[in-house]
C-alpha cells in the first residue's frame, strides 16, 4: 500500500540517496552532504521540508518543498523536488506526493506551487499539465522550461 | 545620487505602491494588502525581504527575495521582484539592485540566484543575460520564461 508521510532528521540518510538518484537522472551535480542536509532541514530554522512515499515499506519517491512569496497573490509553495524511483513508477506515487503537497498549500491558504521542470523532461512535463486542476487557483503553476547547467 | 537600502515595516505603504506599479507594468493582478505585506514580511518569521532604491531621496525602484534552497547545491535567494520605476530607468538603479542582492547572497555563502522573467519581457531578459557575470556560481541563473496568467 502506498503512504505518504512527513521527513524527519532521521530520513537523511535516505533523503540523501534519493536526492543522488533524482540528480543522476536529471544529469546534475550534487553538493550537499548529509551533515548540511541535517543542519540545513531539521535545525531551529528549517529551510525545506520532505515528504516520503513509501510501498509496503521501501522508499518509492520523495517531494522536497519550502515556502514560497509573491508579492502579488502572497505565500505559497516553492517544490523544488518531486523524484520517484524507477523501479516504482506507474504506480500513482508522484500523483500522490504531488496532492499532498497541494493539500499542504491549502490548508495555510497559500495560493499554490510554483515549480520549475528542465525542459528534456517531457516525461514531467506531460505530468504536470495533466495535473493542472491540483494547482487550483495558481494560474501561475504552469511547468517552465529549466535547461540543465 | 543612487543609493540602496533595506526595507522596514514603515516602507509597506511605499511597498504596495511600487508593487501596484510593477503589477500593472507586469499586466498581472494582485491581492495582497498592505496589512497583509506587515504581516508577512515584518512579523515574527518575515516571508520576504526588500531592498529600496532611492535617487537624491524619491524611491526609484525595489527589489523582494526570500530563501531559496536546492538539494543539489545548498541554500540560495529566490529574485521574485525587480522593478525600477519608468521615470528612474537608464540610471543603473535595477543593476545597483541585483548587485546588492548578488552580495547578500555571497556573503551567505549561497549557490546563486534563482527567478522568473516573463517571457515577452525582453527588455528584462537582455537585462539579465548581460549580468550572467553578477551570478557568479550560480549556472542555473539564466532567464526563465513565464507567462503572464
Amino acid at each position: 500500500m502506498l503512504s505518504i508521510r512527513s521527513g524527519t532528521v532521521n530520513d537523511v540518510p535516505l533523503l540523501k540517496t534519493l536526492i543522488e538518484e533524482f540528480a543522476t537522472y536529471e544529469r546534475l551535480p550534487t553538493v550537499v552532504a548529509e551533515e548540511q542536509l541535517r543542519q540545513d532541514g531539521f535545525g531551529t530554522r528549517p529551510k525545506f521540508q520532505i515528504l516520503i512515499a513509501e510501498i509496503d515499506g521501501p522508499p518509492a519517491g520523495y517531494a522536497l518543498f519550502f515556502d514560497y512569496y509573491s508579492s502579488f497573490q502572497g505565500p505559497g509553495i516553492f517544490l523544488e523536488d518531486l523524484f520517484v524511483r524507477p523501479g516504482f513508477r506507474g504506480k500513482s506515487v508522484g500523483r500522490a506526493l504531488l496532492a499532498r503537497v497541494a493539500r499542504i498549500v491549502e490548508e495555510a491558504n497559500g495560493f499554490g506551487i510554483m515549480f520549475n521542470v528542465l525542459d528534456w523532461n517531457d516525461g514531467a512535463i506531460e505530468f504536470y499539465r495533466k495535473r493542472r486542476h491540483i494547482f487550483g487557483r495558481l494560474e501561475n503553476s504552469l511547468p517552465q522550461a529549466k535547461s540543465p547547467a
